[in-house]
C-alpha cells in the first residue's frame, strides 16, 4: 500500500496562482499519464471500499475530475456509476443543490432517476478542498433518500478543513497536505 | 458483439430540445448506471483497438464526457491517458484551439507536456455531431507533433455528418443514428 500511495503522490504536482492568485493547485494529470499510478489510485480506492462498505450500491462521480476516476472503481466493484454534473449539461427531469466553491459559485445538478431511494451511495472526486462540492452532492444524494456512506478523494486538502463541513460523513483520501 | 451493441444501444435515450430547441440529445448516462453496459462499451472499443490500432501509445479523452470512458480503455491497454478541456480549467503551459459546436462556441485546451512528439493517439469522447470538438482536439494532437490514429465514439450521429468534418481522421462508432 506504501509503494502504491508513493506512486501516487509524486504525480501530483503544484501550480501556485491556478485558477486565480493564492490558488495552489494540485494537478493530478501526471496520475492519468502513467497507468501504474492509475492503477494504483483504483486499487487502494478498491481495497478501502471492499474492507470498509461491501454494501455500496453506487458509485458517484463529481464533474469533471470525478469522472476520471469513478468509472474506473465501479466497475472493479461492480456497481453502476452516476454523474453529478454542474448545473445545464443534464437531460431530463433534474434535483440541484447551489454551494460555493473555494473560488467560484456553482449549482451541481443530478438526474432524479440517477439513484434510487435506500441505495447506498459513495461519492467520488478527484480532490477535497473546502468540501462545497461534496457537501452539496451529499444533499443531492439525500434529497433522493438514498444514503451516502462515505466519500474518496485522491487529495486531500486538511489544511482547509473540508471534512469538517462534510460533518458526519466519512472521508477517504489517498494523498493529504 | 452485437449483443454487446444491443445492451448499449438500450441504454440511450432520447430527450428532444435539450440543451436548446431542436436538439435531440442523446444521453448515455444509463451506460454508466448499468456495470455489464459499461463493460460492454469498454470491451467494444478494447477490442477495435487491438484489431486496428495495437500501435497506440495514448488515449486522448474530451471534457467531461470523454473523461467517463477513456480511463477505462486506457487501462485495458495499458496506456496513459491525457484530457483536454474547456479553457482555462488546466494549470501549467497550455495549447488552445477555438472551435464551434453544434449549439455554441468553446476553446479546446491540452497541457503541452501531455503527449509528446511522435506519439500515436486515440481520441475518445461520447458522441461525435457536427465534429468541431474532435477536430480541434485533432488540431491539439497535431500541434504537439503526435498522430491522430483515429477517434472513438459511443454514439455517432451519422446526419450531422461529423466524420466529413474530420477529413482523414477515421472514425469507429458503436451506435449509429
Amino acid at each position: 500500500m506504501a509503494e502504491k500511495v508513493d506512486l501516487i503522490a509524486k504525480c501530483i504536482r503544484t501550480f501556485p496562482d491556478f485558477p486565480t492568485k493564492g490558488i495552489p493547485f494540485k494537478d493530478i494529470c501526471p496520475i492519468l499519464k502513467d497507468p501504474k499510478a492509475l492503477a494504483a489510485v483504483t486499487d487502494l480506492f478498491e481495497e478501502h471500499v471492499r474492507r470498509t462498505y461491501p454494501q455500496v450500491d453506487l458509485i458517484v462521480g463529481l464533474d469533471a475530475r470525478g469522472f476520471l476516476f469513478g468509472p474506473l472503481l465501479a466497475q472493479r466493484l461492480g456497481v453502476g456509476f452516476a454523474p453529478i454534473r454542474k448545473k445545464g449539461k443534464l437531460p431530463g427531469p433534474t434535483l440541484s443543490v447551489a454551494y460555493s466553491l473555494e473560488y467560484a459559485k456553482a449549482e451541481a445538478e443530478m438526474q432524479e432517476d440517477a439513484v434510487s431511494a435506500g441505495q447506498k451511495v459513495l461519492i467520488i472526486d478527484d480532490l477535497l478542498a473546502t468540501g462545497g462540492t461534496l457537501y452539496a452532492a451529499c444533499e443531492l444524494i439525500k434529497q433522493q433518500k438514498a444514503e451516502v456512506l462515505g466519500c474518496l478523494v485522491v487529495v486531500e486538502l486538511k489544511y482547509l478543513s473540508g471534512s469538517e463541513k462534510l460533518q458526519s460523513t466519512p472521508v477517504f483520501s489517498l494523498i493529504q497536505y
